[in-house]
């Protein structure tokens, strides 16, 4: 069972149900009206209301409140976090020793907790922008099949801007959508968009989805639907993998 | 009914309830495995794996993975979330212009979806540390009570380091708890569990809880227990109110 849902649980139920899914090491997140207190490097409080909480297994401890990307409090991983009930109410504590902080949930009402017995074993890859690879193909057509000619870069439809229009050695257009990522379904869905369209008046138009590689599962789509697919392998990931750089907003 | 759940749905279901979700402006926890792709200042990808999706009806989405405080993806609230099916699947699109970025999340597999029509009207109250309420009391015992005269500051005790060991006038040990921010029950509980342990051996100790205010529900577990409240408006809310400060580790 991946998931586990309790509705509007009991404080005493809760209490079970948290603290078995942290000696387990689920993702717990929970619908609940809470005040929240925040001590360590200040001390905060934030009143009565209804926010979403998470707590993972590794000690990351989230206060959502209905909007922001922001949590309104929250404990980094390292920490411990548990449950008890107090004076009739759940009550959730998250803590860490190194800058010692807590943040101490009092659970008012709980509408519904969920357990996530979740198996993630992906990192999360970024490359350089589409932009470079346009520059690249524009100067290099032929990189994609011999022949080739761009008519137009970033033609705009009224399905989107599609990133290049061109026609092969026989004359023949050729929709051609790129991207900068492993290609998807979802990149196969655009392209055949595009090409659909384009199809209404041309038959023979070629859709071309350019991409540094794509899953068996997406070249079949592709060719179940007509549509090709080239592997540019020069764009594949940078080196420097992962980034923390873009989480820098927060 | 403030939170609805659907376990297991079909693509098609989730997807009725995601964008009615949207829709009404509830908040959107969503349990699935999932592969997610960045396009935007960067490209980037994630591979299959069990995760968190949260929408929030500002436009936030967030993708969790089992660890980490950080979200792994996110848009900020000012664009669009919405679901369709697409070659079996549910998809999540999250996205916004200036800058132009996009989330595009699509969902193998639904183990649930709790949509949570949310209130909360409370802002997040920061104050300073309770350090320098500790010097001030230190300085001015009056304050709390005339004739009272510190004994220890910080004292250990195996329930933890009560904040101030006292003596009123007339030599009955007053044990006191000091919080920065308006009281609430978690501090009674942590009061109560001080005296009681120097109750056992000294029937006369007193316990005097120290902040800025208190609601009357504290005040009332407080009396009902015998014990006492002192307020410090003093140390109420510094004018800076709530802070970004505390987000900047993200």
């Amino acid at each position: 069972m991946t998931v586990e849902r309790v509705s509007a649980p009991t404080p005493a139920a809760f209490v079970d149900a948290a603290n078995a899914a942290f000696r387990n090491g689920a993702v717990l997140s929970v619908q609940a009206r809470c005040e929240v207190e925040y001590n360590g490097r200040t001390s905060g409080y934030l009143g009565d209301g209804d926010r979403l909480l998470v707590a993972k297994p590794d000690g990351t401890f989230l206060v959502h409140q209905p909007t922001g990307h922001k949590p309104v409090n929250w404990m980094p991983g390292g920490g411990t976090v548990e449950a008890r009930t107090s004076q009739g109410d759940a009550v959730l504590l998250a803590r860490r020793s190194n800058p010692t902080e807590r943040v101490e949930t009092r659970l008012h009402e709980v509408y519904g907790v969920t357990r996530f017995d979740a198996e993630d074993g992906a990192t999360y890859e970024e490359s350089g922008t589409e932009a470079e690879m346009h520059e690249y193909i524009e100067a290099n057509p032929d990189a994609l099949e011999a022949g080739l000619r761009i008519v137009e870069h970033e033609r705009e439809t009224k399905y989107g801007f599609i990133d290049f229009y061109a026609v092969d050695g026989d004359g023949t257009p050729v929709v051609i959508e790129v991207k900068r990522i492993q290609a998807t379904l979802n990149h196969f869905d655009q392209l055949k968009r595009y090409v659909d369209r384009y199809a209404e008046t041309n038959d023979d138009v070629r859709g071309m989805l350019v991409a540094p590689s794509a899953s068996e599962r997406v070249t079949r789509a592709l060719r179940d639907n007509g549509l090709e697919f080239v592997a540019l392998a020069e764009f594949g990931l940078d080196a420097k993998g992962a980034t923390e750089a873009k989480l820098t907003d927060f």
